[in-house]
């Protein structure tokens, strides 16, 4: 069959999207490995697909797969592309749009600007919920890597992130502290590390090193989890602009027992054709 | 303006192919680059404008350029993708092409089936042509790499090849002597390095560390000169059947003076649109 497709991206986090409402579409492992083989398919750092929703009271049901087939169950710049899909398709007309996906129902809104705002759930730091070693609760944690003291906050937002305050941000701090914390004993399941410069109580310049990955350019809850630690912490405000490599996102939190809010943008790069 | 073009590749060497012919298109260079990235453009190895012949005797005329806008005078795997290209969208019904490049004028042949033959021009085993600094002509040279000896065969095929044969191949030798031999004093302005296995007269396995690159999966003028030195130094017949890692070549030289005819796959992926 003849698979219509559109190409986005979010802060460079790029997305292949598939209209499966208008018409049903099933994919197999081996077909989402060749779509994703960015010489010998179309190439994306994850495929979208949007379905009818399976509770009435809900608008869609999107499902996000990696280039392996495996399934995820949520991702901030997916939902943002999905978002604005389904506006440019006049799949729907509705500017809060309720989706269920695989971590639950989340609501998303779309600014008049069309930036979108994406519910990202609530933020844990308790070091079980990491999982992170700690003999006692703290606020700022220390553990030696390489000879040095790190302090640094440790917090879950789905997935574990250790967020580490800097004065000045730099490759060679990057990849020399990085990979050191990243599977560091105290992280059971090792952990995304963030390296976070406070410009002022509402901007901060932000690089993350993923877990199993390195350096990207642009990581949803990395943002998150920096700024709700800078928040735990009394350096920032409730509303910060992150600066990311790939671009900027908009983080909102009132504190404990609220969501994270996330807010960004979402572009359209291309529409094609491709015989499954 | 909404651009239509086509992704294609060959053996994994991956081209965004676009019809210049029917509809004028010029492209810049801010503009090349943004097509060219994988994450925010479409992505590809080279892009491929198909143009009207500035001389009648020709079909048409091509242009290959890299993801930085700098212009490639010839390229094998992008020549049989666009004699593809021009078939399946019915601008020519011939199946002996003849082009106009920014290397000069050359004939395409597509086969019964499918594959299409490349004139890649005639080799030199002259070292001044590579060059590479010998203090006299021999069938095969020597040169000290790491404390080993590596004997080697240099042939220009337009770039410049060292090709060694080896009794098997694998990731540690490629990564052990590829980069070494790459920038060797005896290669000022650098080298590719083939590393091949003769497995009968007829046919071959190869793999390519190349010049500023790295290993590649299909480096078409790597195959050439694998097989044109396979050839003179007595190892290999006329006709000869290449397996690199992206897939299979087949280079064919009749010897000194003859061109080098190189057969191979070229793969449609999809159609898309995209604005300029």
């Amino acid at each position: 069959m003849l698979l219509k497709f559109t190409k986005m991206h979010g802060l460079g986090n790029d997305f292949v999207v598939v209209d499966a409402v208008s018409r049903k579409v099933y994919f197999n492992k081996a077909q989402i490995e060749r779509l994703g083989d960015r010489n010998r398919g179309i190439g994306f750092d994850q495929l979208l697909v949007v379905e009818p929703p399976s509770n009435p009271d809900m608008d869609f049901r999107y499902r996000i797969y990696n280039c392996d087939g495996s399934e995820v169950e949520h991702c901030g710049n997916g939902a943002r592309c999905f978002a604005k899909f389904v506006l440019d398709r006049e799949l729907t007309h509705k500017r809060q749009i309720n989706v269920e996906t695989k971590r639950g129902q989340i609501q998303l809104n779309v600014l008049d600007n069309g930036q979108v705002e994406v519910d990202m759930g609530e933020p844990s730091f308790l070091p079980a919920d990491l999982p992170f070693t700690a003999d006692a609760m703290q606020d700022l944690y220390q553990i030696q890597a390489n000879g040095e003291t790190v302090e640094l906050t440790p917090v879950s937002v789905g997935n574990p992130h250790a967020v580490i305050r800097v004065d000045a941000l730099s490759d060679e701090l990057v990849n020399r502290i990085g990979p050191v914390v990243e599977d560091h004993e105290a992280f059971p399941n090792n952990v995304n590390v963030g390296f976070m410069q406070v410009v002022s109580p509402t901007e901060v310049n932000l690089r993350v090193y993923e877990r199993g990955v390195g350096e990207t350019q642009a990581c949803g809850t990395g943002a998150c989890a920096a700024v709700v630690a800078g928040i735990k912490q009394g350096w920032l405000d409730k509303e910060v602009l992150v600066h990311l490599p790939g671009g900027d996102l908009r983080i909102a939190w009132q504190g404990p027992t609220s969501p994270i809010i996330m807010t960004g943008a979402a572009e359209k790069v291309f529409e094609g054709q491709i015989y499954l």
